[in-house]
């Protein structure tokens, strides 16, 4: 069996001494949360997580959703946990207040949805999806709607899915065929077939809010004619009851490698009452809010499940006894050293180990930023951080799931054959998070939406808010006595790979699309590698900054974060020459087969 | 549902072109496989594994073995099967045929390993494990034991296992607890309890013939004290006829990640009897034996999973439409574009296939010289063999099975959300593929053979006959107007990489085994790129030659062999720089954390 500590510790470096939060306190949101407040949030959040929401984490595999009539059931103890969580408040923790939540800053959420994920990821999905229900519609609908749904959207009491894929099409909504005929009051009638729906169906809430693409009768084939709407389970009476239950329901429930206790279901919806949100034909507008709020939770789950691995994989390897260390014996006392005295296992920690801390660093500065994006009072910040989110969204989609699969298979490597058998619930970790490269646009799309539009976007005016910073990190700390030659030489090494790749692709795929193509992947994974050689140059510079001044009671946790930073400097960011290389390396040979000699 | 083609083509090219296995003629065992009998048995081989075999690969994943009193059930249809392949005499292809064998050479053995792992990787190890005991009994038990077991195992009658993990002991053999009394009629009675035992029990043949590891009393403790035994499910009375039921039975089989077709089995032995195999305590020496060639096979079986998800991917990406190509509409007369036109599912395509090709060339190669090591007039020629094959096994083993899950990942990747669904088969692919990076040795363990016994064994002497001839290949084709440029220079910078980085192995492991140790997955990594980078030249080599002469019919294959090359040298091989970078970083950063701060 699995455990689970939820890592306050190092969340609290992040936030306290990385990002220094407090800097913030005269923002909203920010100011009603000083460190005692989250700090009393996270330990609470920790508990309810770690006591009743992991320990059903291995029995939800083995139990599964179950299907009968149009009924899906979630299995045994899932429902008391999310009544726990819903009564806890925890699902309304970053909604506006106005609407019922506890407008807590976004960051905060970004710090639940890793631990969700670790804990549980497919209970996570959950509220995940709800809160992206949440925003799109906070961001796009009428008042009206948001005074209906909102209030319970916001506290998790209903929950939300995201209805885009159909059978023929998932990467290419154009192709949809899901219609919706106008009605005389004003609402529509959904008919269509919806697949990999998550969350379509369950047992944990009364009512659930679908929002839906469809096109509406007359509209335009393609990506332009498309339109959201909002499609709940059961329809709302004006007194806020649940009325009639609606034309929509779940055909069947996927079987599927994992996330067992999260359906993904069939949704068939016939003649069912619709309320469009926003504007007609532009909802894909609407579903990119709800989708960039996803991309970025996904993420979390790739970081997440790779935390809790990682745990696991450390107590088994100081727990299991085998051979003896490569110097000789370690451990006299004993009948044979743990194993995690041997270098190879050590390769394994303190890979995982070095991208958890990187990305959360990563992810939690990308959360500052989101709360900025949304109600920071200077417009040019808030255009700024836009620009920055906008572009760095694919890649911790993209990179923090690469990683996090590689994590998990990592944490099961470590247990030898016993990683393998069900009951150490390791195997489940990598079921699991292969997910998650998978949904919400797979990583070839995050990667061509990186190249092909974040890249040209604005002639690189996205681009300029993640190099110029770096740029300047570099020229100011690059002879640093303490920093300058273990951490900044290594990202300006990294840097510059990057920063070729990146004139190259703008060269070539003006030229050829395809070149950019075949770029996509390398280019996205070299990002990445800099993105978090950046944190942990940074990182690097704050734990410096602390053990100048002694370190204090944390000094070893200091010097461990120098370490550390220094095995992901020597370890993992070479992995830029061949990724730089790579992207170099031009389309030719990848595309000149003909399709028919594969 | 999957579909499996056996890829006898590209396997014929290798044999007949790349290997021209027609220059053996002379030798034993090739003298009897001209190319057409050896094409009539591959034929044939193939429409029983795509016919008969690959059909139960789904089914046998969903059903699994089932375990009540003792009694493992295999899937429906495993049975019926099992006797085809038997009766068809596919189980004795490469034993003797003093045994009862087919006689055939063993290079025809690993093809039929790839096949059967593309087929049906849980079938499969039926007969791998028997070939396994056939092996070790051959190489090393007594005149009579021989009699008594290996007509019986020749021709898979009977199967064999493999009994080496205990539940406190797997890598670290010297703990194993299992006893051997000695008894009065000079075989022994075995005590003691196997755990992870492969096909341990089943259903498909009337009688299973263990191969135990065990201490007898008073031998000395670890793994200098251990020896090897056979002890039959069934005693076999002098006739050769069934006896009695012998002390040993199957406790408990595992629920585990896949290979569900093939029970994974708890093993006790209450004073079972046992047969010593070979001198009491060299049981290591003779269980390497089998080891080994359990490795090669371990390897075949990431490169025949890796095959069969490749072959699937490319029917789905040709099958599937969705979006337009990224230079616009290539099929304007449908819908969408399939999605093989993009450069992304294009690059997933062919790493797929440039692992694949390389290293079945390679492995081949490798599977020749296990012929020569085994019946090869010339002692120094064995003798040569053996060294380069002690070499390359852990390279295989673990090089292959890294790839294989790699490349299962990528094609369930190519499906998007229908990957991760079990109705089409890719994820079971990815499950299946899992186990072999972890059984027969963890391929950490593999890397530490390769770095700590087989680069410094007898001062270079088995890196030699890997070494000399790429040295050699540079030197002469490095300037080839046709293939120097873009296929011996690379490989050449790459080698160089690795002379550099094998330098630094010798010269910092001498001084200390941890840096060895830190340096030996990347090295092994570094190392299989390499051997796959020399085959692909090689292959270049061969198909240039081919095209110079026309290429007759098979023009378009051979073109499509150089574009293929040509993708492995610019997209993979370059991952060499990063590698050798990563082994000279050195163990301070990796191994610097105290095991508490994990």
């Amino acid at each position: 069996m699995t455990s689970y500590r939820a890592p306050l510790k190092d969340i609290r470096f992040v936030l306290d001494d990385y990002l220094a939060i407090d800097r913030y306190a005269n923002l909203p949101r920010f100011a009603d949360a000083p460190a005692e407040v989250t700090d009393a949030i996270l330990e609470e959040g920790a508990k309810l997580l770690e006591k009743a929401i992991h320990p059903l984490n291995a029995s939800g595999d083995v139990e599964g959703c179950t299907f009968a009539n149009g009924v899906v059931t979630t299995p045994a103890g899932f429902r008391e946990a999310y009544n726990e969580y819903i009564e806890g408040g925890w699902g309304g923790l970053t909604a506006d207040a106005e609407w019922g939540g506890q407008g807590m800053p976004r960051v905060l959420g970004l710090v639940f949805a890793e631990m969700m994920s670790s804990a549980n990821m497919a209970f996570g999905m959950y509220p995940g999806l709800t809160h992206g229900a949440y925003d799109a519609i906070e961001a796009h609908a009428s008042d009206e709607l948001k005074r209906i749904y909102l209030p319970k959207l916001a506290t998790g009491a209903w929950t939300g899915t995201m209805n885009l894929t159909e059978p023929h099409c998932g990467t290419d909504l154009g192709l949809l065929k899901t219609r919706a005929e106008p009605a005389a009051d004003g609402s529509y009638r959904i008919t269509g077939t919806k697949i990999f729906i998550s969350a379509g169906e369950h047992d944990l809430a009364p009512n659930i809010v679908h929002l839906v693409l469809a096109r509406i009768a007359g509209a335009p084939e393609g990506i332009r004619g498309i339109s959201l709407f909002i499609v709940p389970k059961f329809l709302v009476q004006p007194d806020g009851s649940l009325g009639a239950r609606n034309g929509v329901a779940c055909g069947s429930i996927e079987e599927k490698m994992g996330i067992h206790a999260n359906a993904t279901c069939v949704m068939n919806y016939d003649n069912a009452v619709g309320y469009l949100v926003g504007e007609p034909e532009k909802g894909m507008r609407a579903m990119f809010t709800m989708m960039n709020a996803a991309r970025l939770g996904v993420g979390m789950q790739g970081l997440g499940v790779a935390e809790v691995a990682y745990q696991n994989a450390v107590i088994y390897t100081r727990e299991r006894l085998q051979g003896r260390g490569l110097k000789g014996t370690e451990f006299p006392d004993k009948p044979a050293d743990p194993i995690i005295v041997h270098p190879d296992v050590r390769r394994m920690l303190m890979t995982m180990r070095a991208f958890i801390e990187g990305a959360r660093a990563f992810a939690l500065d990308a959360g500052i930023k989101a709360d900025f994006a949304h109600s920071h009072p200077d417009p040019a910040v808030r255009r700024e951080v836009e620009d920055y989110l906008a572009l760095v969204t694919p890649v911790i989609k993209s990179y923090f799931t690469e990683k996090g699969y590689e994590v998990a298979t990592l944490a099961q490597q470590c247990f030898g054959g016993h990683g393998y058998i069900r009951e150490t619930g390791m195997e489940q970790f990598v079921r699991d998070a292969r997910i998650a490269m998978i949904y919400e646009g797979t990583n070839g799309i995050q990667a061509l939406d990186l190249v092909g539009r974040k890249l040209g976007s604005h002639m690189g005016q996205l681009l300029r808010t993640f190099f110029h910073p770096i740029d300047r990190f570099i020229a100011e700390r690059g002879t640093d006595p303490k920093i300058g030659k273990p951490f900044v030489q290594p990202l300006a090494r990294a840097f510059a790979k990057l920063q070729q790749a990146t004139a190259w692709i703008a060269e070539q795929g003006l030229r050829d699309p395809e070149e950019a193509g075949a770029a996509a992947d390398d280019y996205l994974e070299l990002f990445g590698l800099v993105a978090l050689g950046y944190t942990w140059a940074r990182m690097a510079e704050t734990a410096s900054a602390k053990l100048a001044d002694g370190g204090g009671e944390d000094k070893a946790f200091y010097e461990n974060k120098l370490i550390t930073a220094r095995f992901f400097m020597e370890r993992m960011l070479p992995d830029t020459n061949a990724l730089a290389l790579r992207v170099q390396a031009g389309k030719a040979a990848m595309m000149a087969l003909p399709a028919e000699a594969f």
